[in-house]
């Protein structure tokens, strides 16, 4: 007899009255700026706003509705850190991005037909330079899909996989190539001794965006291993670039009395006037693209949260991943993305001996289950013991300086058991796996999976608020008075 | 001990001299705009002529490298006409999409940057839409493979189906709406009297649109089952579409002696002084299309020729069909391209009453091996014989209807073995399947498959010239005077 656990689990039951609610106020936002006589500001926001929530309600749906299919034909995974490692539907990602970009398809004809108050739809020629950015974009995000797809049936090995992303990037650039986009940065104020304030990278500039798409990309798909990870990460990055978009809208013509102080930039944006009507722009493309994301990320986490009804597979990271970076791009703020991801910089990082081959890389890194207790212990790399052959050089090396800045815990080899290194200390036995999650349970001490999981959701977010700062506060310092 | 005919075939070996040839050629091409100083009048064709023997090339060492790992992956089918019936990889239009839709992503910078002699990059502004066109085609053709793809893992329902060519129409009809697209149709003169001579279909085009890419798609899908025949179809179409498109180009200046009365058109198209700048362009874009299509199509069917070794999948006809019918939406020419699908055409008519269920439709209606001669022969829809009751009176109806025509061949129960029917003749027992394929070995008798094969591509040949006959002959009696 088969051992029940490796049934699926039954899908996670949905609120009845949730369709209810959401689908008559989606679709009331996506039509009322077809049919409005009085459009106010920003009618593609509103579409947008309307789209996103439809996005979550067919996440929501649609996930537990493929689950079973993808079973079937061997889209599964087990989850490891489960008692018993129950059957769970794999590269949910798919339905999850297909949804998205058929709504952002759907979206076209808003920001580029309707007349909008902002923007040069009112006034001006038809906006056909934001829709071939907007179209290029797509483009990346399908590639990325289908690429992302293809590792999730093909297992593609690592270093075929690496260019993924840089081939998904190829009809952005190339479209912001043939139409001469911007290929300077601005030098914090430390380099520009050296550089000079605006420093035009010219072909470097293409290669920077690609390597941003790579690092996006990747950065999600190694922080991964417990329920829940990847989505929820995705959800607060989207959600603070949504943040970071809204600073330079122009806020609604709302007068609230005794905010008058406040207030007093009515019309104008968060930020005060900076950079005007192209600024608005940007952000505006860059909210088109993050709104829906955050709906079906917050639809996928629903299934994918502790314990887990769905994977969402590497298609979700490259999809996720290249969306992220195609905003980055179109709407020209790559620096202020990479300061999202600072606890991806920091895993990243703290995974390079193992990426690199200075460490044993086992296949899976995820934390360890103890199955007496039902909480999560740091996993470890483990050497083979005296009499065999120490560790090369670059292992402890890179071993001992990660222990001494106290990244991962060693076990060392008593004096009796063999021989002492050089520095008199124990020879190594093990480390824990250079990942953030084992980090967090080094110094956290076990926890349980969903608990790691909100740990690691509150470091996002206070990595989140750290970058808002960096880039709003403690920018004067590193450049002059107002950005735009 | 497994019967050895499982194992896949071995691929076809390759002439090793032909990249030594082809490949310098290419590139030359494709890099010689980039460089050259005094370009000629067309230097995005030329780049479009070199990424097509680069097309041809990839297929045709992409494909048998990449065979094994779709065959380990399950992606194989039995061929049915072959004794023994080997395996062989299914689904080598995912291969073939993935080159072509690079290829094009990667000619981007030429029509849209590089100056031209011809359209507006050399004197006017940026190209931008036509560059959003196109994109909006890349984007069909990548949803139409996605989703081709994923009807090849997931094995979608045939009313599931249906959709896939209107989803994946959508982004270029979106922008094509967004863009204020012509949705007029000019009517044939018999019509006139009828509907006016232009006629503004308004909404309407778009749904003619849509059914014009249900209809590509579909209709190559369908004219299946040998080696070969789905693969040719299109290489075939797209031959005929870039002869078609060759008309409107302006000739080059050569000064033929003797030749002065037929080239006195020098600097025009062969067509003469049609349309202008504007129809150049439209052309132009549809060649971008159509050559890299022959070489990837061209390189497929070097693998896919009988005996078969590798087989193209749904993917293959979702993509071709979908290119077929983005270029004749984007060139504004679907009329023309219809006239390319009439063998395509006739097979859906003679197909009729099984797809609508009037006569039973078994799961492959491909001929029949006889294994012996080793020829095919027509298949046969069998009806239970007497005592059971008699096929519905819907089924006797078209069988005797098609009969009558001569597209199909009943055999009738004698009048010892049944009843016979009102009409005198005895109970149908049963039918040839209602393929363009049954019908030729109906009226041709037994033939061997890759006769076959040849026979359709003799006809989809004169079809073709037959369309061009009546678009530039017999077009006179339906239209006034030169088209543009």
């Amino acid at each position: 007899m088969a051992p029940p656990a490796l049934r699926p689990l039954l899908p996670r039951p949905l609120p009845f009255f949730l369709p209810a609610i959401i689908l008559p106020l989606s679709l009331s936002l996506i039509f009322h700026p077809l049919v409005s006589t009085h459009p106010h500001s920003l009618p593609a926001l509103e579409a947008s706003f309307g789209f996103s929530l439809l996005a979550f309600l067919a996440s929501l749906y649609v996930v537990p509705a493929l689950g079973p299919a993808f079973v079937a034909k061997g889209f599964k995974g087990r989850d490891l850190l489960k008692v018993g490692g129950a059957f769970v539907p794999e590269s949910m990602g798919l339905p999850i991005a297909a949804i998205y970009i058929l709504l952002l398809m759907l979206f076209i004809p808003y920001p580029f037909t309707v007349p909008s108050a902002v923007g040069p739809a009112k006034t001006g020629p038809f906006p056909h330079e934001e829709l071939t950015l907007y179209l290029s974009a797509l483009l990346s995000l399908l590639t990325a899909t289908l690429l992302g797809f293809l590792d999730d049936v093909f297992d593609i090995r690592w270093r075929h996989k690496l260019p993924i992303p840089i081939v998904a990037s190829i009809p952005l650039l190339l479209v912001y190539f043939a139409q001469g986009g911007l290929t300077a940065v601005v030098m914090p104020k430390g380099l520009r001794g050296l550089f000079g304030t605006v420093v035009e990278l010219g072909p470097l500039y293409y290669v920077y965006m690609s390597l941003l798409s790579t690092f996006s990309t990747n950065s999600i798909n190694i922080l991964a291993g417990i329920n829940g990870i990847e989505v929820s990460q995705s959800l607060i990055i989207a959600l603070s670039v949504v943040a970071n978009d809204l600073l330079y809208l122009p806020l609604p013509r709302i007068d609230l009395p005794y905010l008058g102080e406040i207030w007093e930039h009515r019309g104008m944006s968060l930020l005060g006037v900076i950079g005007g009507e192209e600024m608005v722009r940007r952000h505006l493309l860059s909210l088109y693209f993050m709104l829906p994301l955050v709906g079906v990320c917050a639809g996928l986490l629903y299934h994918n949260w502790y314990p887990s009804r769905a994977f969402p597979g590497d298609t979700f990271c490259y999809f996720t991943g290249m969306t992220f970076s195609c905003v980055a791009i179109l709407s020209h703020f790559p620096k202020t993305l990479l300061l999202f991801f600072i606890p991806q910089i920091f895993n990243f990082i703290l995974s390079c001996p193992q990426l690199f081959g200075l460490v044993n890389c086992p296949r899976h890194r995820l934390p360890k289950l103890d199955e007496s207790t039902g909480l999560l212990n740091p996993s470890q790399v483990v050497f083979p013991p005296s009499p065999a052959p120490p560790p090369p050089f670059r292992t402890v090396l890179s071993l001992e300086i990660f222990s001494a800045l106290r990244l991962v815990k060693l076990e060392r080899e008593t004096k009796k058991e063999g021989v002492l290194s050089s520095s008199g200390r124990g020879r190594i036995r093990s480390s824990t796996n250079l990942t953030i999650l084992n980090f967090l349970l080094v110094h956290l001490g076990s926890m349980r999976e969903d608990v790691l999981t909100k740990v690691v959701i509150m470091i996002q977010i206070a990595g989140s608020l750290l970058a808002f700062f960096v880039r709003y506060g403690a920018v004067r310092l590193f450049y002059d008075g107002d950005r735009k």
